[in-house]
């Protein structure tokens, strides 16, 4: 009933709740206070186009679902965003949204990028996703497009997130790339199935990119490019504004180096990058205990985890056959683990993070 | 009789003077308290091979000379390096040294640059050439020579900084270079005639460039070289400390990412430069008013300033015809107008500041 990041609908959600909401909205309540009778009219003509037993079904027949606050899977920091929060958003993919964000970095940048911008982003996706990182970024051409595509192919975590509904893959050049996303990682996005992008969609979607990650890595842009937008955003959030730079005879370079004469932070590879929204290096999720009890665990997660023996690695195809599940599902549920401190990840190698080994590292950097 | 940068002697210099401290290391007076037979020895050694009447001869040759602290013509920033002040400056070249380092950036970098980096230098020499900045360098090949070059095809000021004797010009190949330096420039040698460079040289060359400059733009460089350590030196100074970007895949912009994800400043062209280092923006000359009284400039500097017409803008031949001096000579004295406030420049042409126009600027930057 209304568009992304409306911050007066946003306010009387978070003073209403969605149910007293909804009957305020559509004539069953007295409308909130301050809803002038334009806006009541406006939200009337959308509410009459709107069927959500039947976006909820369309998204079930592509695997999807609808996450909102107070669900399990909803990533906590987009209450960052205040009352421009998404009031949901729909979900492709077997991993927990949730988990893979919690350690997810974007990736993002021009659409019409050089071979060099193209090189770099690919390079970064696939070396972030290596080192356990989830790559987000927007499904573009260009830097976007190379950045999913490097994560895909190290094997990593990957989530492309949205201008339109999950189901109509924008630009439709990357319909292929998409639906690889959404089979091995997560395909987001905050307007139901059916929904076409428009330019100011894309500005609204790149907030939640933004809020979502710990940090926003901008790979070529022009002076005024949307990324810088996502960027400064990123920074406003708390979160790490970053930029690679290019050569300065390059125009494609000129607006990351602008936001590096900023607050931004400059970066090079993907290390550099870990290590800052890593914040206690990269050897972070080594040296931590797991994030949450094991008996928390989903009930497919516990039994990846069980799989995965303490003794030695094992590729996710072993782990798959071992746990009874598809190889992308095992290893979808191994970087939650990853995410959540259970297991370590060389390369295609997963392994147990020891109990034993954490507390060597504690005595070690304990006094 | 010492090598470049040696603090103890520097440091008996200051306690003792010159006079007797030269009359103390060769034996005519009681040694400094701290000095030990070895140092005595090796002063001696030196002492007996220096010849500082065929020193200055070889310099006036060649139309050169010997500043040092006290006189009109030193840089009194240099004083800023404490006992690693040089004892003296041999100077090749028509302009004032202190008025040109006045206004004076440094551009170094990568001997074996890249294309980029050498169109990069070339670029910034020139552009901050025609801004009216004084381009300092060390002459070698690569990034120095490129920096130099723009200069000078601009029409503009540059000083060479050798690690070797001012008739000893090195590289070899650079001799051309630094002969045109030191027709339309300066060229500055801490070492006396007959001086070749040594490794060692050139480290304690750099200090000498980062403390006569208000500050270090490194363009290329790659980790660990020489460049790096003349824009940390020129930081710890209280200079500006400058990086050019490059492609984060070439290993000659590694050095100068290390340095920008420091202290350092990212620049992408002149304006940049001398908007930081100009301290009030690129405005500065023509909105402050002249650094000296007029009385105080040298006979042939007021002839030039004499012949500019405060009607209309004069190029340097004309200016040059009209105070009966070279038009090399009257290019450089314009130079030292425009560094001290008296004169503008657009390319070629040279305009008298006129003080009703520079009070207008203050009106309206007023309350």
């Amino acid at each position: 009933m209304v568009e992304p990041g409306d911050e007066t609908v946003g306010r009387w959600l978070r003073e209403l709740g969605p149910v007293a909401l909804l009957r305020a909205l559509t004539g069953q309540a007295a409308p909130p206070p301050d809803a002038t009778p334009q806006r009541l009219a406006g939200c009337a003509l959308r509410a009459s186009g709107t069927d959500p037993a039947a976006d909820l079904a369309a998204a079930a027949r592509l695997g999807g679902r609808f996450v909102c606050p107070g669900d399990l899977e909803w990533p906590g920091q987009l209450d960052d965003l205040g009352d421009a929060r998404p009031v949901g958003l729909w979900v492709r993919g077997r991993p927990s949204l949730r988990t893979w964000a919690l350690r997810s970095v974007a990736v993002v940048g021009a659409r019409a990028c050089s071979d060099y911008g193209a090189h770099v982003a690919a390079t970064l996706g696939a070396e972030l996703a290596e080192r356990g990182w989830t790559v987000v970024s927007g499904a573009a051409h260009g830097v976007d497009g190379a950045a999913h595509r490097g994560a895909l192919a190290a094997g990593g975590a990957t989530v492309a997130v949205l201008a339109s509904g999950v189901d109509r893959p924008y630009p439709r050049a990357h319909a292929g790339l998409i639906e690889r996303i959404a089979g091995q990682g997560l395909v987001v996005a905050e307007l139901p199935p059916g929904a076409h992008p428009t330019r100011g969609r894309f500005i609204l979607r790149n907030r939640v990119i933004a809020a979502l990650t710990r940090g926003t890595v901008v790979v070529e842009a022009a002076y005024r490019s949307g990324s810088l937008v996502t960027a400064r955003r990123a920074q406003r959030l708390g979160r790490f504004a970053m930029g690679v730079p290019g050569p300065v005879t390059s125009g494609l370079s000129a607006g990351v180096h602008e936001l590096l004469r900023g607050e931004a932070v400059l970066v090079t590879d993907a290390a550099e990058v870990a290590e800052l929204v890593g914040g206690i290096g990269d050897l972070a999720p080594e040296r931590r205990g797991p994030l949450v009890d094991r008996d928390l665990l989903d009930p497919v997660t516990a039994r990846v985890l069980e799989a995965l023996s303490a003794q030695g690695g094992r590729d996710g195809r072993a782990v798959a056959r071992e746990a009874g599940t598809s190889t992308d599902e095992a290893v979808a549920r191994l970087h939650e683990l990853l995410a959540l401190g259970f297991v370590a990840r060389r390369g295609d190698h997963w392994t147990l993070v020891h109990p034993a080994c954490r507390e060597g590292h504690a005595r070690r950097g304990g006094p």
